[in-house]
């Protein structure tokens, strides 16, 4: 009789065993993506699989129910103590009798695939740098002197076949009490950098399952926002954001380098301050996902170059004046102690992705990586909205990018009323083109401000100001209601038609919430909101067109929103405002913070650090600073939406009445007087 | 007319080069080592030739004035600068205009050959793991803005063909400056560990001369012995030693595990204790040659297992007990930082030799590099004499190595008189055999004790005690002038017809010196003595004895008395003693601190530290503790020079009196009573 047939499912691999061999020896065999860390000792339970009995013709098999051994000790102490899924088998266990289907699920495959809940293109195959391996290390013998490290090292090469490994000195401190203390059987945790040898982090003693963690974390000029990742299942465990105490330096990146050039140690300060408040995030997640943080193994950053130096203890000075020198611009692969980042495990490994250019940093990397314009047939723009704007534009054929610096506007700042998306901040705005009324929903409720039931449900958080979104849809929304003219001019009352169009010194400013009867705020969009609007989106747009200029098109294909807050902006009033170019509404989507889902890929699979890299050196960058063109561009998008781009796909879908408030030009007339281009 | 011929000496190569080719260039192509940091620019001065003119008929060539070009600048101003001897030119500048006989001095060739002081075989060819090499970096470009170090890479990868490059982060912190101030021409210090990617050390504005500078240190149980060599000459510039400071913890290597027992965190102590004494002495030996101590960039350390764990912050409690299990044993290259080793530079690397076995160290396997048994026709034996002695026996065809715990009588501790090696100690002692009487010679002078001018010279250091090189001498000595019988007995002034034989308690001792007349100490050799200098001398004869019989022979070629005080032990008085095997005495040489001698090859010549532990890995490891025979031929060792092995050639040069004090078989007889065996 010939060998029984195996055949694993999903994959369709199969091959002829004989007798006896177990279901975990015929995966590895086949090439059969089946996880284990002990190696077969049933002690892990990585390896479970599911067979399969009865008629399957597609396969050309008729599984019987003798096809697998019985079950063993091994899996009845298994199941007694840990409890195993009905169906269920341990891979490692159990042995192939007869032709037998095997299903591997999901949860048994090493490199499964991370389900991510926001929509996206791309999911992550899990191969965390760091991973464990159970191993039994043989005794010292007089007679054969080797040294614990060395007999430890001929174990993973004899069982795990891995072959090269080097080991942090702090692992030997701990070496041989964990080797004595497991009686010689002993887990290892091992990292794999891009090249070069593996490294032994940690040895427990016996058998540890885990998990190890990791951290995700987006280091912005403003906020500091990580997620703490299960790096056996890629799932987030919980998330946090703490604001960037380099604040108190300077709001935005120049300021800082200002500060560092003014006062000599001023980056080492900076770099003290952000170290500590990592360390601090990092206890706080621990915290919230109660776990201990010294079980955090890996952490990735992304980050602009300014705070990429600024991190790595690196003057930034260079970055302050053109040729906007880079230190380095390459990934690094480093200790997390380099860094003074002690809350999380000693030998713990930090990865930095690659910068792009002196203004385009390791976050619009990670914005590559995450949205992968150079995998895309449509020709992408990414904008990666925050207080510098990160611009990606291409497709499989080429990927341009630059920055531009848009301010701190988007995010609130520089706005009278405006404040951190927190509950009680408007969020969503509407304003009825024909009375001039507004009406708002605020974060932490889903009604709107014209509910009977808003004012008591927002009576807790109150309303407090506008977040960036609001502040977004608000100056969209007078635009289309005819409340401010093309130039960015707010009407006054008379010329408006509405008193919510207040006198505000010589300008006018337009009262969204008035709270001042119960001793609440009065919230306004003042005359010089709007322009700190049009100065950010201005940038925006023209870092925007500058790209497509170097391509050579007018229009794209398909716009993605990124950045914390990029999912919530609306697409619509984006386009209103002019800060994106003219493009179908279902054609611009939202990616959320899409750099921090970069710096998540990059912890979860290790073969993305390593395409990130070429895919970055095959950018091509466009330093907006030195580009005689971008003033023009900047110039002619401070009007709303646009001064000479037509935008003839909004409006075919928006009113954007042709008023114009300019004093000078018709004021007093108080009518809406039509011209001939907005 | 074909291009013109050029012939280097010493090494003989030739070839044909167009005019104008210069020689850097022609000797490059020909593989002929010719040093150059930096790389033609006529800077460094390292390429300098000497060209010989005239008729060379063992060449076939005749040279005429002209067959190198002129002077030029720059070798005019190198000139002005520095001054170049007469007839040389430098090697980058001078060009070929015809048929030429170049000489490379041993000055301009990178792997030079250090002349050592002492008598060795094996000298040492410098080839260190740091260099420096001179570059010029691309300015930042903003059209290919890539980081300053990738910038740096792509130099070393363009000028130097060295493509595989890692940074320190403490390099790029200065990088930048570094860069800017060289005006983009910068040295950079790179190091080349055993295997992956060479690691930038610093990086200097312009061109830096160096030298570079690293440590060879011999770390004892008793003293830390350091030699500061030049990285570029191989010369060392002066050498300092310190008493190891855990000597406060333990007088040897056992009492010091004990502490570590029975003081939980005593390991740390120990730890910080030694680190810091190297500081000191790094310190210590900066100032004393005249250096920056931030410009020595590498440290050798050899080491037994004990202090080789204590060195590396690992408790040691594994090496006091079976199976006697080192936490690691292969060679280990590390940053001198993980060490807190901050007194040299702040990238320093350390390397530490690989340890043969539980009980035989780095140390041994420093001189099995130093005096290379594994490389000799002759069967030679090593004896490393210290606290602990390491044994090597071997030749070509097999090496086996034990370590054998001698204690620290050899150094001088444990005996009554005994002393460190210092001005004023006993080293030198002759006993008359017919009037008994001694004479002896101090450190600090050349003169015996019955030279009428010692009591002057000696005036100032005085007679202190006796040293270990002395206690051997006098004990030898004893034996040969009837003083001391077989067993080790010392006899009475009746027995042996001195009074300077006096009764001490219920033994007697011999009176080497009586400086009580004038205040000074009196100075004996004790029954007490000879037993710590017996138990000393059996534990090295048994360990030697024990790889003799493991080897299959009965006698060696060749003894090298090696370690600290090895150099000062008379091979005669040895023999006599019984420390070593009978062997003719022009066989037994010292090797001085052959341990100290192969930590300074390994700093100086990278190849030795991979060929090392290939021999490490090929040495038979012989345990002295679990090995039968050791215990038998320890107590027949215990009589001077033995009980059972003749010594044929000892006794053809040295008459052994076969006396017996033994009280009870002859006490008070006062005769030299002949017997058959000693």
């Amino acid at each position: 009789m010939s060998d029984p047939l195996v055949i694993f499912t999903p994959s369709g691999k199969r091959g002829t065993f004989p007798v006896g061999t177990p279901i975990l020896t015929a995966a590895r065999q086949l090439g059969v993506d089946l996880d284990s860390v002990c190696g077969g000792r049933g002690i892990c339970s990585k390896c479970q699989i599911t067979p399969s009995f009865g008629d399957f013709p597609k396969h050309g098999v008729t599984v019987h129910q003798d096809a697998l051994s019985e079950w063993n000790s091994v899996e009845q102490r298994y199941d007694d103590k840990r409890g195993l899924i009905e169906g269920r088998r341990l891979g490692c266990q159990a042995t192939v009798q007869g032709d037998i289907v095997i299903d591997v699920p999901a949860t048994s495959q090493v490199h499964k695939q991370v389900v991510r809940k926001e929509a996206s293109t791309r999911p992550i195959i899990l191969d965390p740098a760091t991973r464990l391996y159970l191993v039994s290390v043989d005794e010292p013998d007089m007679h054969e002197p080797t040294g614990d490290l060395e007999r430890l090292k001929r174990a993973l090469e004899n069982k795990w076949n891995i072959n090269d490994v080097e080991s942090d000195l702090k692992v030997l401190h701990q070496l041989q009490k964990s080797l004595r203390k497991g009686e010689w059987t002993v887990t290892v945790a091992l990292h794999r950098p891009d090249h070069g040898p593996q490294r032994v982090i940690d040895v427990w003693p016996g058998f540890f399952e885990g998990p190890l963690y990791g951290l995700a974390i987006d280091l912005g000029s403003t906020t500091i926002a990580a997620h703490l990742c299960d790096l056996t299942t890629g799932d987030v465990l919980t998330s946090a954001g703490l604001m960037n105490p380099q604040i108190r330096f300077g709001e935005d990146l120049m300021s800082r380098v200002s500060y560092v050039m003014m006062n000599p140690g001023g980056d080492v300060e900076m770099t003290n301050a952000v170290r500590a408040a990592i360390n601090e995030l990092t206890e706080t997640l621990a915290t919230q996902g109660d776990i201990d943080p010294k079980h955090i193994v890996e952490t990735v950053f992304v980050c602009n170059p300014v705070m990429h130096h600024l991190l790595l203890g690196i003057d930034p000075v260079e970055l302050g004046q053109a040729p906007f020198a880079l230190a380095t611009s390459e990934v690094l692969e480093l200790p997390a102690s380099d860094l003074d980042l002690t809350a999380m495990h000693q030998s713990a490994r930090v990865f930095i992705l690659p910068c792009i250019a002196g203004h385009v940093g390791a976050d619009a990397a990670a914005v590559a990586l995450s949205e992968a314009p150079d995998q895309s047939d449509e020709l992408t723009l990414v904008v990666d909205v925050g207080t510098n704007a990160e611009i990606l534009l291409g497709n499989k054929e080429k990927v341009l990018a630059c920055s531009s610096p848009t301010g701190p506007a988007f995010e609130g700042a520089q706005i009278s009323s405006g404040q951190r998306a927190a509950p009680g901040a408007i969020e969503r705005i509407e304003i009825n083109p024909v009375t001039k009324e507004p009406r708002f929903r605020v974060i932490g409720s889903d009604l709107w401000s014209d509910d009977p039931d808003f004012t008591s449900e927002t009576a807790s958080t109150g309303i407090t100001g506008i977040c960036g979104s609001g502040i977004i849809e608000a100056v969209a929304e007078m635009r289309m209601a005819g409340l401010l003219d093309p130039s960015g001019l707010i009407g006054s009352a008379e010329q408006t038609g509405t008193d919510r169009c207040i006198v505000d010194g010589r300008t006018h400013s337009y009262v969204l919430y008035d709270g001042s009867a119960h001793d609440g705020p009065v919230i306004t969009v003042t005359q010089g909101d709007i322009r700190a609007i049009q100065l950010a989106k201005s940038a925006l747009y023209a870092g925007a067109r500058l790209l497509m200029d170097q391509m050579g098109v007018e229009t794209v294909d398909r716009i993605t929103l990124a950045g914390a807050f990029g999912a919530h902006i609306s697409p619509k009033h984006a386009m209103v405002l002019g800060m994106i170019p003219d493009a179908a509404l279902d054609k611009v989507t939202s990616a959320g913070n899409a750099a921090g889902h970069g710096a998540r890929i990059a912890l979860c699979n290790r073969q993305s650090r390593i395409d990130i890299s070429k895919t970055v050196r095959a950018i091509e960058k466009v330093e907006t600073a030195i580009e005689p063109k971008f003033q023009e561009h900047f110039v002619n998008a401070n009007a709303i939406p646009h001064k000479t781009d037509p935008f003839p796909t909004l409006r075919s879908i928006a009113d954007l009445p042709d008023v114009s408030f300019n004093q000078g030009s018709g004021g007093g007339s108080g009518g809406r007087r039509r011209r001939r281009s907005a």
